[in-house]
Parts: structure tokens; C-alpha cells; sequence
């Protein structure tokens, strides 16, 4: 197989589309060194593995010798909704927005060399562009095929309100394509429509148009929807270690194989021979599991605290033990959901609640079902919630 | 009745429709010098009558005291239309720009006192709004409310193109509003929606919002549809006076009275009078045609030129004879069509096929009809085309 073939396979690795293809293994046979672009968006900096699907690709991009950049979205951030019909899209103040990339950029370069990563703030050539720019931008695209993006034509159609600088937004994204002359521009694919924008400005302005490399959206841990906050299936990147272990050992089979996928920083051959060894019996998927684990948590909190998470796991589960490290705490609860809750056993009492009633919830080894159960005074017991979340409570 | 009652009763006259009329009466009752603003569009400098109807109703406004503003748009004029599909909006070089507002300058001031009128250019304020400027403007409005435009809404219904930024013109036309703070703006009424959007922006920026008064349009000469120059059947503002007295004479007498309204300095007091003598039979409604026609080219021309043009007109028709001043010609033309164009009697060879057939080609007195007449060289002949246009003509 010759290096093309293989860099454009480790490329393609999870890939939900590549638009085209053909143009994409012309620009790697070219020998020159690509323009990779990802667009950051500067009002969410936290993020999940869902989120890293991405940033893994940019890494292979990398080792191939190409050249990342990170687009920090300052200059419509700054502006947000002036209609503020959109929540989801604030006004930030250029501080936060600065404050946010560099959140950003430090959870990032846990995957991307640090040193070969350009990061770029698109006010840059936005502002530039002035009143007669964003005009002549305006031109490039009609009502109609705007009007084709999934989101606008159902808010057309269903005649809810749709402000005219909305459509400007996916041009000037688009117009960052232009401004740094991508080769590659990545994203998911529920932004096929603004990936696909940037190709069509650049062909506009007579250059070689970019491909469009689209990443499916990370499954959950719950293994049905992607992995978000709001759906709480996800695992941060900033979390404990024992927490994203654990978390990890939670998901079914079938997800730990497309996890490696997206998530590994093994190549596809190494997969391959896994995932082989697991079918024929040789391994117990279990253990491809740990591995999982142990290399993702390692990526964020380093070598020593992976193993301890696997050790951990390992003497907390094999053994039915209790974890050494359990903590205490004192609360002044007057309920069981409340006791969870102060305890931070449990999120919010509704989770406390949910939890009795799945017989998740453990009281010195006894199941307790009752959200109605007494909480005496001046006692002490080791709480459990699920598997992995243990707490030695005082009622005060 | 007061002051106010008659300033509404000539602002009013020969208006199509204001919004909202209560609030343009409080206006004018706040006793403060309104700012009146008319948009003038730098692409076509050249006036026909149909253009002062407007001019009309400011100069009403400016002998109430009120200050007129004359907004160039030379901010989008400079653009024109970048995707190149709206042949009627050519990108214009400002020097081209600021020629033709002083072309249309020139020409409104026969009509305005220069001295209490004000000249802007929108670029001005248009280009400070800067790319982050436009795309606050363009969140005002919503796609469902410009697709409202007529124009819009006949071409998306018919999926014929519509760029987006052509959604952002209407935008900046009624932003010029807000930067001169207008009270009211005039227009056409085919300019409706671009004239209440200055209105809706001032509001937006909480602001006394302007009052609309549109005109009608003018109807030409035909009696039929509006003046233009497309349908020949327009009086250009430049014309020699002969040529303007003689199209205001060829005028229908109901046509004459919406011209009066519409093109006379007259108050609404003294067309009245005029208007009911001419019905009494205490007046030839010649007579009062007349004077139309000496009072719009004494407008243009003098009182002098214009004097000469009815005692022209009154020997040439009223005595049946040749015009005092016929011009003579040499012409070098192998055609009776050739020859009509070549002596400045038709403007195209095809209107002077049109004209023979039917039967408006005289020579000698002797009507001509065939196209293929023979011309003789070195012969010299009183060529007449229609009732107002004679030439002595010799073949050389």
C-alpha cells in the first residue's frame, strides 16, 4: 500500500463523508503542505470526547506533516444575535471570547501539538471586509439556496421568524476559507451547509476550492443519542480520572468498537488485530475495554493516574470492595433524596428520587427503594448510588 | 381655516397616500422645522416631468419653512450589483456618481430654492457602519417580512434568483433615515416598502419615526401609462422650449388638470378657479392649456423663451403656416427613412418607417408614404414629420 493510500485510509478512519474524495487525494499527492481548518465556536469552551471526534482528525492531519488552523469565531461572537431572538448565540465581550479560545486551545492541545498548531481569530479579515465587503459577500448566494439549509427551510416552513444577519453568519464563515485558504476544512455533519459554503467562496474568488471532511457525531455512553451535556451521556475532558475510567467501562460492546474508532489514537491495523483477537475468544472485549480507558484517560491526566484508575476499577469491581479513597461528609439533610443530594451522591433530589426507584441506591450494603425512609440524626453510613459513586454520610 | 389645515390641504393635493396623516398633522403643529428627505437615485441623472412631482411636493414643503434634505446614494450606487444580474444597478465610479448628482442638482433646482436645500451622500454613515454594523442592520428584519416586497415575493414565487444581498438595500435606504433623522420622506408609491422601512428602523432606534407621503406616478403624454423615457412619452426637463410647449399642448384637457395638480406652482385656490371656469364655458380650455404649458417652460427656460414658445405655437397652428425658424440641413441619404433620421426628424430609421405608414410625412406639404421613394440628389425640400417637426432639406 503505498503512503498516499495509507495516510488517505487513517484519514478516511470514522469518516461520515469526504466531499470529494478524488480532489482530496490529488491535494495529498501534490507533496505540499495542506491548509487543515477547524472553525471553534467561542461560546461553549468546555468540552466532551464528543467534541475530540474532530480534534483526533486533525491530529492525523498533523503527524501526516499538514498544517492545522483554528479559527476562533471572535468577530460574529462579538456581535451575537442583535435580534436576540437567539439564545444559543450571546453577545460575548471580546475578554470572554479571548478567555474561552484559550480554554479552548489548552483542552485541545491534550491531542494537538501545540507547536504546529496555528490559531487564528477570524476578526481579523471580517472587520476588514466593512459594509461594502459584507455587501459584495451578501451577492455571492441567493434567498433560495440559503434557504435550502436544513434549519432555515424547516423555520420557513413552519413560519417562524428567521432575521435577515442570520444569513450572513454562514458566509463569513465561509469567508474564513478564503481569508486562510484551507485545503481541508472539518467538521460534523450537521454543518455540511456551512463546510460546503467556504468551497463555494473560494471557487468564487478563482482559488482551489477546499474538500469538506465530515465527522459523524459522537454516540453517548447511553449508546443511543450523541453525546451532549444536556442529555448528561457525556464524559469532559477536565473529568477525574476515576469518573472518565469508569464511565468509560460503562458502554456496551458494540460502542467501545466505535469509540476506538473515533477516539484511539491506535491506528487502523491495531484496531483491526483487537477487535480480531475479541471475536476469536483470545481476549475478553473487557479487557479492549481497559485498554480504551487507560489510553483516554492517560491523554488528559497522564500515565501514573491511568493506571490507578485501572487499578482502582479493577479492585473495586473484581473484588467487590469497597474503594480505598471513599469520601466523608457531613450533612444536615432531612430527607433521603435531600441526604443524596447534599451528599453529592446525586445531582438534584430528581435524580436522588429516580434513583430509589431503580433500586440504585444502597444504605450500609441495603437496598433502599423508600424516598420516604427515615433519616435519623447523629448517624453514619456508607451511601452508594449506581456503581460507582460512594460517600460516608453523617446526619448532623 | 388655520395655518396647519392649509399646509395639510397642499401637502396633500395630489398625494396618493401619507402614514400616517394624524401624526404628519402633529408634526406640523409641533411648529419645528421638519426635515423632509427625498432619496435620488445617482444611476439615471436625467429628469422628465414625472421626476418633479416629487420635487413638487418638497418645494411645498420648503416654502412652509421646512428643510429639505436630498440623500445621494452613492454608498450603494459605488456597488452596484455585485452578482451581475440587476443590469438596472451598475456599479458606478464615484466620480460618475457625484456628476450626476450634480446633473439631478441642477435640475431639481429650478424647482428648489438651493440655498435651504441640503445635499448628503449616505456614504457618509453607510460605511462607518462597518461588516458588524451591517449585520446588527440586517437583524431588523426578518426573510417572511422582505420577501413581503412585491418585487421579491413575484420573483421567489416564480424561483427566479434573488441574491441576498439585494435584501440588504432596502436596509440601508431606510437606515439613512435614522442618520438624518428625517420627519418625513417622499416617494413613489411603487416605493412603498423601502419608505416605511425608515420608518420601522427610526422606531428600532427609538426615534419619532417618519411619516410616508408617496405620489402617484405621472401619466405620460399618451394619457395612458406613467411617463418614461422607454415609452416615449415623456418631457424631459432639458427639452427646447417649442418642444415642451408643443407636447404640453398635445396633452388630453383631463390629462391637463392631473397636471396641474401634480406640476403647478398654483395653489389648490387658484386651479380651482381656473378649473371652474373652464366648465362654466367662461374659458377655452386651450387657454388654460396655455398657461400650463407657459408656466412649466418658463420653469425651465425663462419667461421670455417662454413666451416666444406660445406666440410660436399660436402663429404655427393657430394661422396654419410654417414655423418662422424652420431649420435647413444638408444630408447625404439614399433613402426617405435615411433622410428623415440623418435631418434630425426621426430619431431611428424604424420611427420613420412608423411615421410613413402612417401618413405623418410630409415634403413640400405632400404627404409620403412609400419607404421607397426616390430621393433625388441635389434637391431641396420643406420635410415636415408629425405636426411640430420641419426641416429644409438638401440632398447633397
Amino acid at each position: 500500500m503505498s503512503d498516499i493510500e495509507n495516510a488517505l485510509r487513517e484519514i478516511s478512519r470514522g469518516a461520515e463523508e469526504i466531499i470529494p474524495l478524488e480532489e482530496l487525494k490529488k491535494k495529498l499527492e501534490s507533496g505540499r503542505q495542506l491548509v487543515i481548518k477547524l472553525g471553534m465556536d467561542p461560546t461553549a469552551p468546555d468540552i466532551h470526547l464528543g467534541h475530540t471526534v474532530i480534534l483526533n482528525k486533525l491530529r492525523t492531519f498533523q503527524k501526516l506533516g499538514h498544517k492545522i488552523v483554528l479559527i476562533i469565531g471572535d468577530f460574529t461572537a462579538s456581535i451575537g444575535d442583535p435580534s436576540g431572538k437567539n439564545a444559543t448565540r450571546p453577545e460575548l465581550p471580546r475578554e470572554q471570547i479571548i478567555e474561552n479560545a484559550k480554554t479552548y486551545a489548552e483542552q485541545a492541545f491534550k491531542i494537538l501539538d501545540k507547536d504546529l498548531t496555528e490559531i487564528r481569530y477570524n476578526s481579523e479579515w471580517a472587520e476588514k471586509l466593512g459594509a461594502a465587503g459584507t455587501i459584495k459577500l451578501a451577492s455571492k448566494l441567493t434567498v433560495a439556496r440559503m434557504l435550502e439549509r436544513d434549519d432555515f427551510s424547516k423555520r420557513f416552513a413552519s413560519k417562524q421568524p428567521i432575521a435577515i444577519h442570520e444569513f450572513l453568519y454562514p458566509l463569513f464563515q465561509g469567508y474564513d476559507s478564503v481569508a486562510i485558504k484551507s485545503d481541508v476544512e472539518l467538521g460534523g455533519t450537521d454543518q455540511k451547509f456551512n463546510l460546503l459554503m467556504g468551497r463555494e467562496l473560494q471557487k468564487d474568488a478563482g482559488m482551489e476550492p477546499q474538500c469538506v471532511l465530515m465527522m459523524p457525531l459522537l454516540v453517548g455512553l447511553d449508546g443511543v443519542v450523541k453525546m451532549s451535556k444536556s442529555k448528561h451521556n457525556y464524559i469532559g475532558v477536565t473529568e477525574e480520572p476515576k469518573e472518565m475510567f469508569g464511565k468509560i467501562m460503562s458502554i456496551s460492546d458494540d460502542l467501545m468498537w466505535s469509540y476506538y474508532d473515533l477516539l484511539s489514537f491506535k491506528n487502523v491495523d491495531e484496531i483491526k488485530e483487537l477487535k480480531e483477537k475479541c471475536i476469536s475468544g483470545g481476549m475478553n472485549p473487557r479487557d479492549a475495554k481497559i485498554e480504551l480507558g487507560r489510553e483516554i484517560v492517560a491523554r488528559y491526566h497522564g500515565e501514573e493516574l491511568a493506571n490507578a484508575a485501572v487499578e482502582g476499577f479493577k479492585s473495586q469491581f473484581a473484588k467487590g470492595a469497597l474503594p480505598d479513597d471513599i469520601k466523608e461528609v457531613t450533612v444536615n439533610s432531612a430527607s433521603v433524596p435531600n441526604l443524596l443530594k447534599d451528599a453529592g451522591l446525586c445531582e438534584t433530589t430528581s435524580e436522588a428520587i429516580r434513583m430509589l426507584k431503580q433500586s440504585a441506591v444502597k444504605c450500609d450494603g441495603k437496598v433502599i427503594t423508600d424516598k420516604n425512609a427515615p433519616v435519623e440524626k447523629g448517624t453514619t453510613a456508607i451511601w452508594q448510588v449506581g456503581k460507582r459513586r460512594f460517600a460516608k454520610v453523617t446526619v448532623a
